[in-house]
């Protein structure tokens, strides 16, 4: 036998169906908010991940070439092919809503648990600088991971120009500013007193007990940006009902193109307790690198970390699928499943003599809901048996009444 | 600027928003009859597809090596992933429906108007060997079209087990049946005479003319096969209402792995008269080649070929999507743009200052059906227009019934 790759999932069963599940309920919430979809190819002239990433990348690129020699990479992500086809054309309307949901690739090391294929769910809206369109993007964000089910999270929010603001003021030099901004985002790893303890290190003891005050909360003249968190925490709240929403003074979320509102999704409850479900943030500077220029605010939902939640919660359901198993009408059978299939009931059926207890352990390794058992000693009284498999509970119904019986039931 | 690689392709707008829809709407359609998803990963190590399919498949692949030399290729097709896992898998219950929708991969000649990325959506039961069982999937299939509003075809069957028992009872030789049944395959495109013509190079006058009498029609007495096409045909009328099947005595759909029946849905009208929509059948010894012994029946709609068909009916539509236009007043515009969201109607809303022709602009650019413009003159008399792009007919609604009139309208 071979194997499967290392690094990369099969899934079938529960998973795959509550996986299928996720993914329709996150487009259909992007698309409430009218993002539409854009998408790219899953691979893309190696040059462009590089000249715009930085040729550091292509360590964690899925690279290689193809017939022709053509140097190519599986995306990593989806916002530089986005960028690609926004910036390049010229009659599209902003602002723009998009959303991309689809699989991207890192060679990376899957001792930590992380995938080599995995799925991202992105929106951005591209072509206007007004924080409304941040408050937008996480409106839609809570809106997509609620209706999931999954309440117990708390938005954290920031803005880069704050740090960015602090930086300047402070004199850091420009090329210390990464390193500190890195440390900064320990906090609630490492604790605070640690923190400035190693930016004492890199800045000096004066400028590093400014960094904790402003950490503490503490209101520092001239600083930009804080306004901005203010306006998003209220604006959320009046305009969309979501409460829940913290200023993290220590949030940095990455190094690179962030340059204004910053987020993140964070679970408080249970084992995944830390964990991020989604995070996003502005960047209107990245179009530039495409000779473009062209402000965007966007957000992803973590699909993997999202389905953790999901899988945690919901292992032991069974589906409302219904499945008709012929004792021995199969005729008889086949009429009601066309009749329910009709009704746009989903509907499984069983088309070869099969002996009820094997029927009814197919139903469970699928965890279908209602066995409908079709057999000639209840159809000579015109009846049809539906056992639920949750309950174990049974059910006879008229044959002639069955369709809407079950329309009541599920 | 760096373009997108040959042979694949961006979708964005109108067409990615159908594209969406579509796969939507056949998911559900799979899902109607019973099947569940099987999600695999993009690549598989190189020797799978090599092992499984013969050495000269990798002219046609996209392979490369990963960074610690693994050499792996990105999956031409569904169909061996899937026997990878079904295979690999003893606690699965048989007989099992499953789905794939994804992307595949392959090297082709682009000039050849064939796309190096591209989606299949296959349907496969694992597992039983009766011949109900190609009709449930020929009728799932059949319904998934409908669906999508598709209505012109029709549906070629025929079995694999006629010709391979014609060519034993001829005693063709075995290396000449792949030449003869490739001919027969082409009596659409080149006329009877001209494959009889064809054959009679390959196995002589006589046998050619036998061939020719089964190709009219002519009852052949002890060939294996004809039952079971008479029977699919019957029993896709009688159980699921299916009309329009027909035997198709040239069909023989690609050389290798089918062995029972075998189906082709055929575009009917139009420009693109003749083209295959979908395509599938029985194939109950593949397994083998995995150390399984499983029997099973599957098939694919070829999702690029739907697309043409949908796009060239559906150009000119508009969505029934709803943007929120503020002419002076955002805030009663986003209390609007919420209540909308709450009733699950799709809503967009511009979140700028936008002068009203910029933003009928907006939505005509988006196909956006409905314009709600919410201005001040209307608002004195607690009044909102709403504006059919279509049909450019405007209404005045009062803001309290807003929501319930535009149920009403869409």
């Amino acid at each position: 036998m071979i194997d499967r790759v290392k690094g990369v999932r099969d899934f079938i069963g529960i998973t795959a169906v509550l996986r299928q599940q996720a993914l329709e309920s996150i487009r259909k919430s992007y698309e409430l908010f009218g993002f539409e979809p854009i998408e790219t190819p899953s691979f893309e002239y190696l040059s462009l991940f590089t000249n715009k990433s930085g040729p550091e990348i292509e360590s964690q690129l899925y690279s290689f070439e193809d017939k022709k020699g053509e140097k190519l990479a599986l995306r990593p992500e989806h916002t530089i092919s986005k960028l690609r086809v926004v910036s390049g054309n010229k009659s599209l309307v902003f602002p723009l809503r998009a959303y991309s949901i689809g699989n991207v690739w890192r060679y990376e090391d899957t001792k930590k648990g992380r995938w080599r294929e995995f799925i991202q769910a992105d929106i951005d809206i591209f072509g206007s600088a007004d924080i409304k369109y941040d408050s937008e993007i996480i409106a839609c964000i809570d809106f997509a991971i609620k209706r999931l089910g999954i309440e117990n999270y708390k938005i954290n929010v920031s803005n880069r120009k704050i740090l960015t603001s602090l930086m300047e003021s402070l004199k850091v030099e420009v090329e210390k500013i990464v390193q500190v901004l890195r440390e900064i985002d320990k906090v609630h790893k490492v604790g605070l007193d640690e923190v400035i303890k190693r930016i004492s290190e890199l800045i000096g003891e004066t400028k590093a007990e400014k960094v904790r005050d402003y950490l503490n909360g503490k209101e520092i003249p001239g600083i930009e940006g804080i306004k901005d968190v203010e306006y998003l925490i209220s604006d959320l709240k009046k305009n969309y009902g979501i409460e829940g929403v913290y200023f993290d003074r220590s949030l940095v979320r990455g190094q690179d193109y962030y340059d204004g509102s910053i987020f993140e999704f964070e679970f408080t409850e249970g084992e995944l307790k830390g964990v991020v479900l989604a995070g996003g943030g502005r960047y209107d500077k990245i179009s530039m690198k495409f000779d473009s220029d062209f402000p965007i605010s966007g957000g992803a939902i973590g699909f993997d970390v999202i389905m953790e939640v999901l899988v945690s919660n919901y292992k032991n359901k069974f589906y409302k699928t219904l499945c008709v198993l012929s004792v021995d009408d199969l005729e008889t059978s086949r009429k009601i499943a066309a009749s329910l299939r009709k009704e746009g009931l989903v509907t499984d059926i069983i088309l070869e003599d099969t002996p009820l207890s094997k029927g009814l352990n197919y139903c469970n390794s699928k965890k279908i809901k209602y066995a409908i058992i079709v057999g000639k000693r209840d159809l000579k009284d015109n009846l049809v048996t539906v056992r639920d498999l949750e309950s174990k509970r049974e059910m006879k119904f008229k044959l002639d009444s069955l369709v809407e019986e079950i329309k009541n039931l599920i």
